[in-house]
């Protein structure tokens, strides 16, 4: 049952945007609460990175950024989101930078520790893309297996890189192993460029995955994209999960993996808001490296995608 | 009437445009002749502006960012524009930092010692975007009630900021309340974003405004939006007023309150090209903050649209 | 004949993309093989542009952002172009920055020692747009007059730039004048901006040039775009030459001459890859200026651009 | 009487320093302790400068750069500053950015509410350098009129600009006229360059101060300058106030008014430690502008000097 | 005999220092006034850079940057330079980017046009430093030979490279070899580095110069320096010319040969006052690109500098 | 023995510097030689940084700033390296970025086959300062305990951090306990901040290391701080190990933990040339992260530094 009257952002008129407290659009912080609906949640590792690193510093600046956020009304989905669930920000998750399994560990632990037997949900903020797998299976603990809407450049979905099990390309084929993910029902957006080998688009399939390549986005137009991926969800659980290199490397540059050809930014909130009623149980957006960044444009990107998230999980209560 | 021979712009085949004088796109300054039909000024305050600062160095970032443009046969319009008026550029305005009220006065007063009682248009360049207000209440000294073509991310019709009552966020409701505007002419394009509250969209309304989000044109089209604008205009005097955060961050960085989603750079001159012909009485390209851009894209950006404004001007002769 | 077993990439799982050799895309020297199909060259020259210099630093940009591509397997062209013809890096070309005459004279002879009279072909990486000039020639020699599909902002047909015949704004007009390109076959995409005369367009014209400017993208799409160029180069030998200022400066940033209102990185890719199966004898990708990149997206868009330039040689054996 | 068993600052070896709380240095923030000595405030008003605004974001990007301190033990000062007395993050004084006296009056009703009777003293991060102005009141209302060591390399004794009383140039002589200093015992350190008018120089010596210009520094040493401060200040309550804009722009170039030929940081932090043992009853670092910085070494330093501040005031129990 | 009553720099009470003309400190236009004395000049040519290119861009840099001065009254020189004599900014040579003779004849038939057979001088802003070369050809049209203070990272006194006998590191070679230089009266300052062979030295003594490393000033200390410059010079007539990487990248990224262990910007300010009194006949400060530049940190030293030089003519009237 | 008649670096009258092999100073690659005297080894691992990663690409970022460097005859040790001894560029080790333990491993196993039983010696390019242990360890398999000059800000010998034995911050204490060095030998230059606690500094004396705090060396000066180094070290082999954040952030803002209060370049310089004649067995620079460099200004200092290491080898031959 949703908190009655939520404590929502600080007041833009009273205090000045690049003033107050440095929580996520600077709603109250997990303590400032009795209890609350949704968590936004850190998750400052970087050690599963094969190119550049510095998404450890994503937390950080998403949360930086997204001062300049205006999270009263979300004119897109006609609901003011936080006067509807208490919404907070938790901090972030104290990992090691030094071990992935220890890392991956301590997240899902926090993860965990959050949720618990409630009804909480998280919308994480990466780190690299690795820490969506404890995510996955905090989600599958309490919901079962689920389907995956995945925007991402690449699959992740590659076998091993340095003998390392998990690393950011790697853990969906982790998380399909495991069973966390339902079969044939998770679909990936935005994926482009070349690959390491033919095999490995076999090997996708495989694992349940449908893709649709940024440049379909030419021929099928965004209804058709928006179509299949209500189609591949429908009412099964959904976890979404957002590498923020889904979009070009002009409109987020500051990122450990570019890829040429991506989607625009209107591309990838029009997608998202056509997500609105689907049962949305977990969230992140990922691999944001605010060294590689510029006036803040890709950390903004990935502070109002999770706005977005935040607002999709006030629409699909659970 | 228009001046028989204009002085054009420095021919860059004689100095090279990386050198020369500094006025915009290397036109003639003001004083260099006798009367001149357009005036580009800059109007170097950003004193009423919400989040990051630094648009007082607009004019300086714009004119040096035009020295790449090539300003003699412009395609799209199929015309000489400097051939057919004389444009000049009048320099800055010399007003205060520290007063909104007083600065706002200086930048009046200014610009009705350059129009007098003549047909002398002027293209500004901001400077934050309260400054367009004394360029409004200039032009209806001239023309009387307008239309307003408005290119923003934001509605800038909110009501007080600090007790601040006109800021770069509320002049349009200083301009509505103040009669400037002929009643339901007017129209934004490409708002986006959350807002404050619900209610800003029904006074928004109130005061005469239709809007066409930034995600409408996905579905409407270019041609639904320049269709519309030119509905929403007709015959009468329009002022256009483009904030540069219209256009998406990844196409201007430099700015001082981006929005995620907005316009592409082709789609902006696709719909200024399609204002041919209205009776274009005032017009100005606001918010550009160069310590945020880099390549000088955004300036670049500006300069561009601040010759395209000069060409519609051109072909609208009052 | 294609060498049997060529030589790829070095792989991604021994030695990270980080680390190892700074050759294109991590592929061989020229002299770690006895024979090779396709040679990447660079051309460090930079001496004949009229605005930003800086493009001699092009191909050590472009190589170094190559590190981030993975170069084994194609999807979009479905193959994987290293395992089917021998690609090398052949280095740069020693050319003096100090005389355009000279400079290009060493690349024209540098090239020729390179193709010599086998069927070996150039990816050339700038270097300024003139360094295309003694591409053309050598290309010529092989395989007579040519179709040219020209990307670009600029037409690079004007005549002189202070008494300088040769510079990156006038070399189509001598390449016109010199018998190397075959009349009425030739093409430019993504034109825009204001030019200096309207005769530009009369005497681009006379040289045999067909024009797709940028917005008529928004027109006739992007498969009207891809059918004119097959339609116009048919089964001509064809030469592909891309100046990285044909994307809109939020997608590269990082060039000499930006021009707002260009293409989509998406949407050159689109195009490319509608060229698979042209006769390509000769291709380059030029006019990257690293000092005015961030976060090496620039680069990283040309390297990606040189990848499908040579997987598309590939897929047209001569 | 200070505080038996201080809240220190987060132990970077459970929680990376790139995560947790955003408050400077992590220590603790002021509602999570019953009371405390002293108290960092962030003055985020950048209304009153004359050339780059962007102070407002100085707190912001001091706390952040902050993160990378380890204010555990304090060699050069050999104490343990947080151990000692209880250092809280009172956060920023939410104050109007649309008008001088407005924001200053905030800002000292702010701080009185801070201090109160108690012995509590700030340690305050502008903001621009007008925010000294109630911070001397406020110290004035306490402990009577002040000696000021003044790091700077602008005098700030200029009289108006723009007809405003108050600006980051002025406040010195209304501070002067208000008598919140005590005669003869101030002094500025570091200033340097051409001024406006050589009365300047006059006036300022009528208001007492004491002059050691940065080039001073070769000829004195840094222990004539430390043994000149020592003995100007003598025993008198003395108010500290650092214009980051002392360093060269080389060590400090996110500032509004850089100027060639300033001090190193060594030299500046030598020169505070040579403060130890005064009778220090306020201080603060002003004028960063954190968009004008690079790799965050501005707001570093900032960070550093802030830390440096409050040990000296642990050091000097009042 | 000077100007009686010199037209000043525009009065920054009255105008904001980042509005307004943009001739280097605001001062007039050379056609703004009846005659001058002293001139300073944009020479915005960098083709014969061994490095990085865009020196071209230096003097707009430079003069964008001089808006940030003061330049009224000058402390360390007890001296209102702008009151004594008429200085004016005499624009840019229009000279070509593509051929190094062209532009330096270009270059030196400019300035002999300023000075005639008047006492006028020249502070002359680069370009790369082969400008110097027709600077120091015009100053000995006017005074013969002459001594020469050089302020460099490098000696400029090599033979040829690819063949171009005038380079920016090779012109004092030619200079020497021309007979515009006094011998045994010139002196290097800055000098570091490794460099190409050991004759190097050999040759740069025979041609007459003295030289001081820049490690040098660790042993003989500023004193030192200056007294060995002026012993050098006597009462000479004297060139001086500043290259801007004299001073360590710390102090002046933006330029095109950076040079690890260089000056400190307030070194170079204390030696140029030490020139004070001296014959001096002209000077420049040359290879500021500001494409490498951040914060104008480059620009701004060289913008004071070039002040400093302007100040230093004033009190060696000729 | 020395190679009779080394391979030098490119020639760069022939070959633009700007152009050609990406060796360090386009020195010959290790397979282009029969033997070698000194490699330069490339260690790109940057998983054991407790702040800011990147310092993988420090091998990349050095060799390409080396482009810059004159490689010829290096002035102040009146010496012609590259003609005495063979120096090469041995290219990079392929070590993993997910595991500490398993990169050393890798790093040592590399360092061992390249030194063998001969007697060539390794500079090696960091990567995080971890790096340095298999390098001390692969020494001592050669010559025994050695002593070590450190020059750094940190003294990287804390015990564990994240339960951690071996990262960038705890490494010395490692090296330390498995008797890498000679007890009563080593020495820190450089340090300088706040630490974690008092008795890292008595630890750091148990380890036999006398430190020589940056701000001591405004009392001992240079020469007092050489005469230190040397006395400790002896006729003793030495490694010298150059942590680049021992230069101020103003001169090596590209580096993971910068600390305000550091050398300027020019003392680091000067303090390395005091180490001529000592027995060099090994070298090191580390912990360059380009993504917070500009203008390349950090990768500079340290190729600089990288080049008088070698030249330091070739004058102590062993």
């Amino acid at each position: 049952m949703p908190v009655a009257h939520p404590l929502g952002a600080l007041d833009a008129t009273r205090v000045p945007r690049f003033a107050g407290p440095g929580t996520f659009a600077r709603i109250p912080r997990i303590d400032e609460v009795a209890d609350y609906d949704i968590a936004v949640l850190g998750l400052p590792f970087d050690g599963a990175v094969s190119y550049r690193p510095g998404a450890r510093f994503g937390p950080m600046g998403v949360r930086q950024a997204s001062r300049n956020l205006r999270p009263r009304f979300h004119v897109e989905y006609d609901v003011a989101p936080l006067e509807m669930l208490q919404v907070v920000d938790a901090g972030d998750v104290a990992c090691t930078p030094f071990s992935i399994d220890a890392a991956l560990q301590q997240i899902g632990d926090h993860a965990r520790d959050i949720v618990g037997d409630s009804n909480r949900r998280i919308v994480a903020i990466g780190g690299d893309h690795s820490v969506t797998y404890p995510m996955l299976r905090e989600a599958r603990r309490k919901h079962g297996p689920m389907a995956l809407i995945h925007f991402d450049a690449h699959l992740d979905t590659w076998d091993t890189y340095f003998d390392a099990p998990t690393t950011h390309g790697t853990f969906l084929r982790r998380a399909f192993e495991e069973g966390l993910l339902t079969e044939e029902r998770s679909m990936h957006l935005g994926i482009r460029g070349p690959i390491y080998d033919r095999m490995d688009l076999v090997d996708d399939a495989r694992f349940g995955f449908k893709t649709l390549r940024a440049g379909d986005l030419d021929t099928v137009g965004l209804d058709g994209a928006a179509d299949a991926m209500r189609q591949r969800v429908s009412d099964l659980p959904v976890y979404i999960s957002i590498d923020i290199d889904v979009l070009d490397p002009a409109f987020a540059p500051g990122t450990g993996t570019p890829e040429m050809g991506g989607m625009t930014s209107r591309e990838l909130l029009h997608l998202l808001r056509r997500l609105d009623g689907l049962n949305i149980i977990g969230a992140d957006v990922v691999e944001v490296a605010p060294a590689y960044d510029h006036a803040e444009i890709t950390s903004l990107a990935a502070a109002t995608v999770a706005f977005d998230l935040i607002t999709l999980m006030v629409k699909s209560p659970i």
